[in-house]
């Protein structure tokens, strides 16, 4: 079975995911009986087409574009295309949505994901803000089209969390929290590790490629707070964005750290709701080192699941552009009818 | 959508299964639309049998009838039927397979579940013998007739880790390793915390229910080997029981636990495989008490798996009837078509 996959937003996670296909294309092919055919790649300035379908030589060769150039890649770019041109040329069976999150808007995802939806494609996405923003309204469209919205990679992007939910059939979920920001707790890893300040740390951090040059998103709680929306609309509870008590890292001191660190405890951000009462909060707690989240360290995240059966623990990695790729192409098989 | 539901064996899994789905039937037609209809209750002795299913308080009042009795309950007990005039009479579309597990031959299941899939029955297991002795063949059987077999109870019983591992769609798995035995662990968290040996704590496990009088399936790791081998083959791998190094944990001693104490580690009944050499073993490990699998005690389990992208931990109960039971009701949904 042939899947023509759009893919929208080159950036880190595009690229990454251009490459993944054309290197476990076949795996997948040979497992499922699926072949993923990426059919165009699109930035903020044009696009490269090509009906057919890439080969995996030229999906390696068009990842290596400048930003913001892939119009300009012989002989495949087109520049300035509108969406609506981009898929009378190519119809596309999936849209992948990996532009950059914006939570004030929620675009350029939010439209691409509307168009996508009208025009009787299914939908990935690792871009979290539409989800964030508009759940409902996406979910709403695509059921009524009888097509397929999965985002795998919009929490712990490299790791099944949403997966492992909705595996929950039978029970009922109570409340969910974790670590959900892999900057936040590689600079908190840092701190406890290092005996540094979080301005040092961060400094770290961004040299490291782990945190933005603007990391306000991820120390503001802003990140996690869109994963927790995304997790609780997923659930079916009425969450939003607004109504997340947050608090920001940036007030956590190196003295806070070190008395942590005396008591036999360590700082990490917690997000978390619950789902009966919904609340739904942000924050730096101090965790006993007897706990299974205070071993979660660097960038890993960690999700509890409390229902009403027992509690789940999930580890995992929390983005990295290879990881959010490899989820990108699950949740493409598993539209097109996977294993589970 | 109506199911219809035998449930071969009727020991503490199969009546907690019956009350689950007296007790979260509506909710599971309410979220999947899927209607579970138990048509009948079997046990060494007889089966219960309602071919239009029964209601919610008739499955609360066979649970209920002292064990291998059900034949006597009024007014659905029939005694001596043969599975194949049990077939003729309830027509399953689901057969759950919950004897106990025997590793030498593997019956009654295995004869049960090759019987259920000869009448084009779906079958979903919490025995694992089957599946560990012939998994090769039970699958063939299912694929040659387009039916489905489901075994989440099997591994990590409370917890959905057949369906993460499965989730991981264009992930090679290299290594899993984990702690899959409930009572061993017990009996270890007894050791670490009170510091007693392995027989005072093997007694207090008796009598909490946790082990059985004859503990020789759980303390020579042959149930953790079960599921290396169910693991295994899940993942296309051909491993066999017999090809297992297994150590007892009997050979551990408080001794043992007070020197890893000293060292700051705790002994843990660690299973586990290596996807590429093929090697595959049960035996006490020393696991820094840095380690995640170090915090995982009492009747915890807990899985590593390693892939060629990074490395996931899934953290739930490994076992209990009510715990399975929701494993069990999860899988049928599955069946039939759930969400994921």
């Amino acid at each position: 079975m042939d899947v023509r996959v759009l893919v929208v937003g080159f950036g880190h996670v595009g690229r990454a995911f251009a490459r993944l296909t054309a290197l476990k294309g076949s795996l997948v092919e040979r497992r499922f009986g699926v072949r993923v055919k990426i059919v165009g790649v699109v930035d903020s300035r044009g696009a490269a087409l090509k009906p057919e379908g890439f080969s995996g030589a030229e999906l390696l060769k068009v990842s290596e574009v400048p930003r913001s150039s892939v119009c300009f890649s012989e002989p495949y770019g087109v520049c300035g295309l509108s969406l609506k041109s981009l898929y009378d040329s190519v119809q596309p069976d999936v849209h992948v949505e990996v532009t950059p999150s914006n939570y004030v808007s929620g675009e350029p995802g939010l439209s691409n994901v509307m168009f996508a939806l009208s025009r009787g494609a299914n939908v990935v996405l690792a871009n979290k803000a539409p989800l964030a923003l508009k759940f409902d309204d996406i979910m709403g469209s695509a059921r009524a089209r009888g097509l397929k919205v999965k985002f795998r990679a919009t929490v712990m992007g490299g790791s099944p969390l949403i997966d492992t939910v909705l595996s929950l059939r039978s029970h009922e979920v109570k409340k969910v929290y974790g670590i959900f920001n892999a900057t936040t707790n590689y600079i908190l890893t840092l701190m406890h590790e290092s005996l540094i300040g979080l301005d040092e740390a961060l400094k770290t951090a961004q040299a490291m490629g782990v945190a933005e040059a603007d990391p306000s998103l991820d120390i503001d709680g802003w990140d996690a707070a869109a994963k927790l929306v995304i997790l609780a609309r997923l659930l079916g509870l009425k969450l939003n964005i607004s109504g997340i008590a947050r608090e920001s890292l940036s007030k956590v001191t190196l003295r806070d750290v070190v008395e942590a660190l005396k008591r036999n405890s360590v700082i990490k951000h917690v997000a978390g709701f619950d789902a009966l009462s919904g609340e739904a909060w942000v924050k730096p707690e101090t965790l006993s080192s007897d706990s299974v989240l205070s071993k979660v360290n660097g960038l890993l995240n960690a999700a509890v699941i409390e229902t009403d059966v027992c509690d789940y623990i999930l580890i995992g990695k929390g983005g990295g552009p290879v990881e959010t790729a490899h989820s990108l192409l699950d949740d493409i098989v598993s539209i097109t009818g996977g294993l589970i």
